[in-house]
C-alpha cells in the first residue's frame, strides 16, 4: 500500500511517500519560500528520483489542521486537485496527530505546542499504549485552541511526565519554565516539527481503518475562525 | 550551530541539514538507485532550495558504520571530500546510534538491527535518560556483529520491553516472532531506517562535546571485515 503524505500547516513544507512500513522517500524544508513555491517542486523532484507513478499511490494523507490558514488551503489544495486527478481518496490526519506520531512509542505523554498568538497553542497531549508488535495513539487532552496557562494547569493535574514539541516551544518555553510542576523534556531537530513521513505512516493507519474521503468532502479543520472572521463576527454583535 | 548530516549505510540515501534545534531542510530516499547517483545530487538540491552557503557549516556529521561496505565508503568520501574542501571538522556517528536516535524518548529499550548476512545482525541496544529538558541515550548493548540468536538470548536475559528497527527487522522478524520471550514492538515507517536527520541531530549533540575529527583522520568503522578480507585470511591461515 503505498501513501503519498503533504505537510503544509507549519512553517515546514514536507512530502514523504511510504509503502507498507518503508519510507521510499521524504523532503522537507523548513525555509522563508512560501509553500506554494516549495510543496509542488518537492513532490516533482521525488517523483522523477524514484521513478514513482503516481496511479500506483493507494491515497493522499494531508496534514488537515489546525495550523497556519494560508499554509493549511495551500495544503488542501494541493491534495484535492491530486486526488480530483487522480481518483485517488485523501486521508485527513489532523495536525497535532501527525506531529505527536514523530514520537512514536514514548515513554511519557506527548504534548504539540503550535503556536496560535494572542498567548494560545493549538495543543492536546497523548499517549502511547503497545497492541501486539505495534503503538496505538491515544488522546488524554483532546485538540483544541487553549491559553497556555490552562494547559500548563491541565498538564499540572494530570501530574505525568511530558514531551514537547512544536514552534509554540520557542514562544511559550518561559511560561512552562516558570508554571509547570511536572517533568517535561523537549524533543529533539529532526523530531520536533511537522515531517509529512508521519502524516503518511499514521495516514496509512487511518487508510487501513477506512477513513478516507473524496477529494470533494475535504476540507481543513482550522480549530478557530481566523481574525478576518473573528473582526466581522464582533462587527456584527456590535450592529446588532 | 549549523551541521549537514549524511547518510549511505543502508539502503536509504539520506541528507540534511540542522541549525541548533531546527531541521532546516532533509531529503531521503530509498529506491534502487546507487549512492553514487543519490547522495551529492540530493545535496545540491537542498542547498539550492534553501538557499545554503556550505561555508556557513560549522561541522559536517557522517554516519561512521557499520553498514554496506560500499554505502559506507561513498558516504565517508562524500564527508572527507566536502570537509577538505570547506575545511570543516567531521563528526563521526555510529549507525546505530543515529538509527536509534529516531526513536528518542522511547519508553523502553531500542534494538536496531542491520541485516548483516550469514544470520548475523550488526546490533546494540539502548536506552534513554532524562537529563534536564532533554534526554541522553545510554547503550545497554554495545554495538556489534552478533547471531541473531544470541542477541535474543541477551534480550530474554535483560528482561525489558524492546523497540525495533532497521532492514534486519523483516529478515529476523520469525527468529524473533519464535524465541523472544519479552514484549516487543516495531518502529513504523518513517522512523524505522536511517534518516540523515538523526545523523545531523546527534552529530550536533556529539559536536558540543567536543567530539569532531579532521576530515584526513576520519575512516568507517566496518565492525567486520569484508568477505574479500576473510576469504584473503583463511587462504592465508591455509598457506601457512
Amino acid at each position: 500500500m503505498k501513501i503519498l503524505g503533504l505537510d503544509s500547516s507549519g512553517l515546514a513544507a514536507s512530502v514523504a511517500i511510504v509503502e507498507d512500513d518503508k519510507l521510499l522517500a521524504e523532503y522537507t524544508t523548513d525555509y522563508k519560500k512560501t509553500h506554494s513555491q516549495t510543496l509542488l517542486p518537492m513532490l516533482e523532484e521525488l517523483r522523477r528520483m524514484i521513478e514513482l507513478d503516481l496511479d500506483s499511490l493507494d491515497a493522499i494523507a494531508i496534514s488537515s489542521g489546525p495550523g497556519s490558514f494560508t499554509g493549511l488551503r495551500i495544503g488542501s489544495a494541493t491534495a484535492k486537485g491530486l486526488g480530483f486527478a487522480l481518483n485517488k481518496p485523501l486521508v485527513e490526519v489532523p495536525t497535532l496527530e501527525g506531529l505527536a506520531w514523530n514520537l512514536w512509542g514514548a515513554g511519557c505523554l506527548v504534548c504539540p505546542l503550535m503556536d496560535a498568538r494572542r498567548n494560545q497553542v493549538y495543543t492536546a497531549a497523548y499517549e502511547f499504549e503497545a497492541r501486539g508488535e505495534v503503538c496505538e495513539m491515544k488522546a488524554v487532552i483532546s485538540q483544541a485552541p487553549m491559553d497556555i496557562g490552562e494547559l500548563i494547569a491541565r498538564l499540572n493535574g494530570l501530574g505525568r511526565t511530558v514531551t514537547f514539541l512544536g514552534d509554540g516551544v520557542p514562544v511559550y518555553l518561559p511560561a512552562v519554565r516558570q508554571e509547570l510542576r511536572v517533568e517535561y523534556r523537549l524533543a529533539p531537530a529532526g523530531l520536533n516539527r511537522q515531517r509529512a513521513a508521519s502524516i503518511a505512516s499514521l495516514g496509512g493507519v487511518y487508510f487501513r481503518q477506512g477513513r478516507s474521503v473524496d477529494a470533494g468532502a475535504h476540507r481543513p479543520e482550522y480549530l478557530r475562525m481566523s481574525q478576518a472572521e473573528q473582526d466581522e463576527k464582533q462587527k456584527e454583535a456590535c450592529r446588532a
